[in-house]
């Protein structure tokens, strides 16, 4: 028995693909995505309409979606992050229905509570056998972990998964496994692994970043939470991915191992563990070669589902003994709130991705931003955009200053007490207007284009189109 | 956070276990296992009662049940498989309603597909962290595969691991993952992990079974399926499992590399993969230490769960690539039904296990058996009780000769043409007749005791009690 069949459209049809359906991708391969339009563009020739397109991220090699959502074949967007490409013309008003922001956390819930059913997955995937037992850990267009995609191959009525690599029964290595694969088709490329980088992955070696994330290590031993059994986690931006290289120095000369590094792992997390500083990384997306690399070969480096990774709907994740985590935000404000959605201007240019889980859960969640960016403050009264609620937000850090929440006043006595610069968030919003100005609110159009939902699938916010001016 | 709490009745007393509920256990410790008899004693202390036990299989030193029965504690009972010390009891009409034989295919499948749903799972892990990341690969008490308790660890309303080997979080090869584990029990000992071998996996020296091995082996090379890619099967009786060590030799002499051994895995198994016979072992169950080990450390010898293995209620299974498998039987008759559940007395003694599906789907299905046992014929008129249905086997081997069910014609010339001692069925049943006798059916009790069900979870037969006489 097989399950590869002739192309992408004879699997569609197998599927009964049809009006009204919902199908779902994932991004491992980020902006190097082929998968997606490739689909898409079958389904756009095959003349099926009003579809619910449930991809974990949209990125702007994603463009061809634009004009599939205008001529009606995709009439329903849910994601979790959408760069800005898409974004701006979501904020046109394209769209009928909101698009839906999830988090990495409450997507795998609601597809696995029943709330976001898929009719048909479709996996992108680098490596597998004529039976969808598959992987991203091995093929030229290795990713690594394929945690994003477990929850919708688990639970969608057909899956597809589309290779450029496929390979004899039985592949000893699979991550998705053949009892959840309905059809297994091979391309040529599902896409150039190089994308993964994009984003917002990139280590960065601006002067101001470097600082900041200095900073960050010095709030963690401060904290008290620089100890043996360490859990650390950092986002996809430059400077919180620079904490990590820091990190590395510090434990190193403390002789301190920490338990796991959770996430998105990159190369820098990679380096931590090999160095001896953490026992283990649990991987649901590698924001790297070097790390997907590293995936394949390391027993401490493991894969976990995003269900395992952050998702309410499992009896406990990877959150739930996280110590320290380090997040970005667009936009911060007064009472903390965190903006990763949108910028300044309203514009969508982002999303939740784990932000919202992490900081929900985590002991000590660390956001770590910039005064100001393009001469546009970044600590606001109001933020455009609820993406995480400033209740879980402990820490902000910011090359003038560090503020902490007032419900966290155990971390302030510490890091007073320990030298740190520790400003009033409001201190922080004023040095940033003395530079730049105030502010000019973005003029708010009157139509939900998009909501966010949280960790839990709650109602955070909702995101307003943007006028034109 | 940990999910550690002080003894199996807290454990319990949290999980709210109540009278009426469904608990589940799994048997990879076999007659070795201790977790069924603990949990059982402390539920029986703290008064519940009316309980269903679904357990994948029972053996004698699972004793005790029978008190637990017929103090109402247990009330109904689901297994695939009985040994023969709790087979006889139940065979004197102690249960209301019928034990409930699935396979080890339909077993994960009704779990899943919510037809016996579980409330309560309790898994005996060899090694757990904190959190009920789990896996019988490593510890004291390794027994290899945990694939029977992962359809119950994923579906069961709460989970409760029992270990005896607790370690920091995260375990890096965890089976079953802390998202679907509640809390975590620490025991002196989970069981003898030397129990692994008892039941039907010891290896024979039995004359006239090693010669049946031989000619298993010979029917495999005259059928034209021992080529390269070939994969196999061996059931847990010692002529099964003795025709993969004929078959390494002949293998090995040709050159042959086949795909995949799958199954109960046993040292003669991994002895094949080692010598390069097979790339892959696809592991439910470890039949004994050395396999365990192997699992361990061997990146080709993979374990796969019960669903994966062999449930109709996935996508595909190991068994729809599955070219030959050698099967055992207690009694087969003249239309190839198979018995494996009781003996001639009508005595249960066994179960389906993977027997029915496996001969549902695999290519050639062969089973091994001597023409009589204890003066007792093998080959019937009528089995006592139909395990697996006739259509379903394709080859029968005695030591007296080979007879082939008539839907597969195409093997029956083949083998002849090998120059194969084949023989009608009803031949063989007269030769064992002439030296046996024909046997007197024994009296069958008018009792409904249990209720054999199929691969798909249909009904194929009845168990009645035995009369005292």
């Amino acid at each position: 028995m097989t399950k590869v069949v002739s192309s992408i459209r004879e699997a569609i049809e197998l599927a009964k693909l049809h009006d009204g359906m919902s199908i779902s991708f994932h991004h491992h391969l980020r902006n190097g995505d082929y998968v997606l339009n490739m689909v898409m563009e079958e389904i756009a020739n095959m003349g099926i309409k009003d579809l619910t397109v449930n991809a974990s991220a949209v990125f702007d090699i994603h463009a061809p979606l634009v004009d599939h959502i205008k001529n009606g074949v995709v009439t329903k967007l849910r994601c979790n992050y959408m760069s800005k490409g898409i974004g701006t013309e979501i904020c046109k008003g394209i769209m009928k229905e909101p698009v839906e922001f999830r988090s990495h956390g409450s997507r795998p819930g609601d597809i696995i509570n029943g709330k976001t059913p898929i009719d048909v997955a479709f996996i992108a995937a680098p490596t597998s056998d004529t039976m969808g037992n598959c992987t991203g850990k091995i093929g030229k267009s290795r990713f690594g972990s394929i945690g994003y995609a477990m929850a919708d191959a688990e639970n969608a009525k057909t899956v597809i998964v589309i290779t450029d690599n496929l390979v004899e029964y039985p592949l000893t290595c699979a991550s998705i496994t053949e009892d959840y694969v309905d059809y297994v088709v091979t391309v040529d490329a599902i896409g150039d692994p190089n994308g993964i980088m994009s984003g917002t992955t990139a280590q960065t070696r601006d002067p101001v970043r470097l600082r900041m994330a200095q900073t960050a290590v010095k709030c963690i031993e401060a904290s008290g939470l620089l100890k043996d059994g360490m859990s650390f986690q950092t986002g996809a931006g430059g400077a919180t991915m620079a904490a990590a290289m820091y990190l590395k120095d510090v434990m190193l000369e403390k002789g301190i191992v920490g338990s796991y590094i959770v996430g998105g792992i990159s190369s820098a997390s990679v380096e931590l563990q090999h160095a001896g500083c953490f026992k283990a990384l649990q991987d649901v997306q590698s924001f790297d070669l070097g790390a997907a690399a590293d995936l394949a070969e390391n027993p401490n480096h493991i894969e976990v589902s995003a269900r395992r990774y952050s998702s309410a709907v499992g009896k406990s994740s990877c959150m739930n003994n996280l110590d320290v985590a380090m997040l970005g935000a667009t936009e911060i404000d007064v009472d903390f709130n965190v903006n990763v959605h949108t910028d300044s201007n309203g514009v969508i240019m982002g999303g939740s991705g784990g932000h919202t889980d992490i900081a929900e859960i985590c002991n000590m969640a660390v956001v770590i931003a910039p005064l100001f960016r393009n001469r546009l403050p970044i600590v606001l009264d109001h933020v455009t955009t609820v993406s995480t609620r400033g209740e879980n937000i402990d820490v902000l850090i910011t090359e003038k200053g560090i503020a902490v929440n007032p419900r966290r006043e155990d971390l302030k006595e510490k890091f007073i007490a320990a030298g740190l610069n520790v400003k009033d968030i409001r201190e922080l919003k004023a040095m940033a207007e003395e530079i730049c100005g105030v502010p000019v609110k973005a003029p708010k159009g009157d139509k939900i284009v998009g909501e966010v939902l949280g960790h839990y699938g709650e109602h955070v916010d909702y995101i307003y189109n943007v006028p034109e001016r």
